[in-house]
Order: C-alpha cells, then structure tokens, then sequence
C-alpha cells in the first residue's frame, strides 16, 4: 500500500471566492480533514469551508490545550503546545500510513504564521507534506481599504501586536507602509506605538476582512471597542508614482 | 446603456492553479482584456492566462514608453510614465462607456507594488472599478523554499533592491525575516547590505516561484549569474515555536 500526502491548504482571508483554484479543488474532493480550533468554538477555519465538503468526509478537530491561561513567556506554555503538535501529527502518521491523503485547513497562508507550521516542520521529514499558498489576510485587508499599500520603494513591515511597545513605536517609525496583526487585547498598546510613531492617524483597521461581516474604518474612528484576534491594521505608504 | 466595470485581476506567482476562484472565472468569461508589457515581448502576465481565454477576447496591451533608459529620479521619467497612464486610462474610459467590462492583469497581487494602482488611481473616482487580490509573488517564493518565512513574532521587512545601500543594510538588521524584490542589476548592492546586516548566509534566491521553470537555491550559491527583474530573496525568521 502506497502512503498518503498531507496537504496544508491556505484558505485565505476567508471568502471561499478568493481561494485559489487548487485549493478548492482539494477541499471539494478531500476525504479527510483536519483543522484546528478553540475547544468548545465551531473554528474559523472549518466555518470559511462550510458547504464545500463531500458529504462523507472524517473531520479531524485540533483543538488547543492553551490559548491565554498561561503566558507564552512561561516553558508551561510551550511544554503544552508540543505535547499537543505530537499528539495532533500521530494521529496525521496514522492516515498517510494507511494509504489516506488529508486536508489541514490553513487560515491565511500557511507559511506566513499561523499554526500549521508546527506541524509541518514535525512531519515533512518523513511523510510528504504539501503547502498550497493562498492569499494572506493582510493583503485581504489592504484590499479592503481600496488603496493600495505599496508603491515605488515603499518598505513594508509586518509587525505582531504582541511585541513590546518599543520594537513596534520603532520599527513603525523607520517603514513607509505597516500591518499589525494579532492586536487582540493589545490595541491600546499598538494605538500608543502608532502615535509615537506618527502613523495613529492615517492608520486603518480592517475587521473580518473579505467576509460578510468585513468592517473597515481608520482606526481613529474605531473608539475603544475590543477588536478581536484577526483583526489587521494597515498603514499604507505613500512613495512614489508617476 | 449602463457602463461597465474595470476588474484589477491579480494572477498571483505565475501558476494559473493558484489563481484565485474569481480570477479564474473573470478570465475565462472576459471580453475585453488588458495588460502591460515591455515593447517588443508578449508579456509575462499574458503568458500567465495563455489557454486560459475566450476566443473572441479582445486585447489591449499597454507598453511602457520607458523601462531603464531614463533615471527614475529625472523628471522626464514621470512625466513619460504619466502621460502613458493617462493615455491607458483614456483607452478603458472609453470601453467602459460604451457599457464593455474589462479584465486587468496585475501579476501578484494588485495593490502591492505593480503597476495597475497608477490606473486605479486614475479612475476609481469616476468609474467603477473591482479589485480581486491575489496571492503575492514573495508568498510564492517562501513556499518554493519549503519552509515557514514568520514564526511567534518575527518582524518582517519587504525591501525594494532599488533603495540606497545603506537603507537596505539597516532595515535588513532591525528585522527578523527579510524579502527583498525589484533586484535585477541592484543584485551586487542587495548582497552588500544582506552581508553588512548578517544575513546573507542564511538568504535565499527564487527565480519564477511557482512557474515551471522555478529555481530555489541559497544566495551564496547562486554566483555572479545575473537574476531577473523578478527573482525574490527571502531571510526566514527563527522566531518563537513549541
């Protein structure tokens, strides 16, 4: 019997519309899945596919041990991410052993963050594993805005609200064009960084981006109302164009 | 009569199977097409959607009336450059007014970097024009190197090859993870300042990601041999992973 392949599939900012061709070809004909989520929550990787799956497809829910009970400073935390990344792969072995080709859903691009990377670097050693890259949810974001984020030599730098408001105020400062992802419960902290920087006021954010319920407004216009995980703040440079 | 709609299509990295659904579905039903090009070649994006057409599509390319012969910093340069985006602009007004839908070809995605946006600008104020993003040519490359670009919080920087060295060297030091575009003839330069920064051994060179003819090596072995305008450098990050 011939082994199977993992296939880490990007889905995007999460219009099924703006997956790409591959992608969709591999939801519509996978016989299993895998996707990770909160325990307890639907997961927004499963919601983007919903009504693309064969009807007898086996669901494989990764749900996380931890998400903010514990600092991602404490080992604890790690210790519980790696016994989980194990757990999750030997259950993958196990399919591609038996013959099975499985479908891991990827929010965004699945090498641009994101968690299906541990498992990736976990199992490509041994098993085929292949990525399919998809748009990423900043650039869902930037599309929203309706002006584009780069121009000329523009430099971009891509920041995680979850660094220290120093590294963000600097590296805010020294770059044309900014996105912050992961802003979560660290807004104000960002909000302070862009306004060290200069940039609070031409900053945008951008909310479910390419969904149903995508908001988009300047971020001075977003008042203190908590912004959740997938939020994105983008802005955007203004080099040179003929 | 009711006017029609420009559609800016990214085509992503080069693969017509990463295309996005829509964008697929937009060449396939299009009309009426557009694209640039250098004068005298057919034009990478054409190449992208050959075989991909209507038989009665209808092409319109737009060459560019300057490429390298004049200094981005010479004024003659804009002013060349704008008068041939009017002129492109003034070629699409007129379909659309005469009720036609138009597909654009943007390689990538359309509003990082590229040359679509200076008809965007020219025209999203009085006609209506569609966005479709695409996955990015850097994300290409990352995936075509078989590893992850960003982890935890990695910072990631997108620098042009066409900034001044020393630019280069210091935004490349401050970041964690590093694509470098636009190289070209600057490929000397970009060394220079991956080296000053600590970077150069662990850079990476991809050449037409995810195209057939797809090169993926390490910058250090890639020699004196002369890149073209669209190879992609990338400097993984190493951040935080359990």
């Amino acid at each position: 019997m011939t082994g199977g392949t993992i296939y880490g599939v990007g889905l995007g900012p999460g219009d099924p519309d703006l997956m790409s061709v591959r992608a969709d070809r591999l939801l519509r004909t996978a016989k299993h899945l895998a996707f990770f989520r909160k325990a307890g929550r639907s997961g927004q990787a499963r919601r983007i596919v919903n009504g693309m799956l064969h009807a007898q497809v086996t669901e494989f829910a990764m749900e996380y041990p931890v998400t903010t009970e514990i600092p991602v400073t404490d080992p604890a935390y790690n210790a519980a991410l790696s016994a989980f990344y194990t757990q999750c792969t030997d259950h993958l072995r196990a399919l591609v052993a038996q013959g099975q080709d499985v479908v891991v859903l990827c929010e965004g691009d699945p090498f641009f963050f994101g968690s299906f990377m541990h498992l990736y670097t976990r199992l490509k050693d041994d098993i085929p594993v292949e990525v399919v890259p998809a748009i990423t949810g900043m650039s869902g974001a930037w599309t929203a805005t309706g002006q584009p984020v780069t121009w000329g030599d523009d430099i971009l730098t891509v920041l995680m609200g979850t660094l220290p408001q120093d590294t963000l105020a600097d590296a805010m400062s020294r770059s044309d064009a900014v996105v912050v992802m992961k802003i979560g419960r660290h807004i104000e902290k960002v909000k302070s960084a862009l306004k060290t920087a200069g940039k609070y006021d031409t900053a945008w954010l951008i909310e479910y981006a390419s969904m149903p319920n995508q908001t988009v407004q300047k971020l001075a216009d977003a008042g203190d109302k908590i912004t959740p995980y997938f939020s994105i703040i983008v802005v955007h440079g203004q080099g040179r164009r003929p």
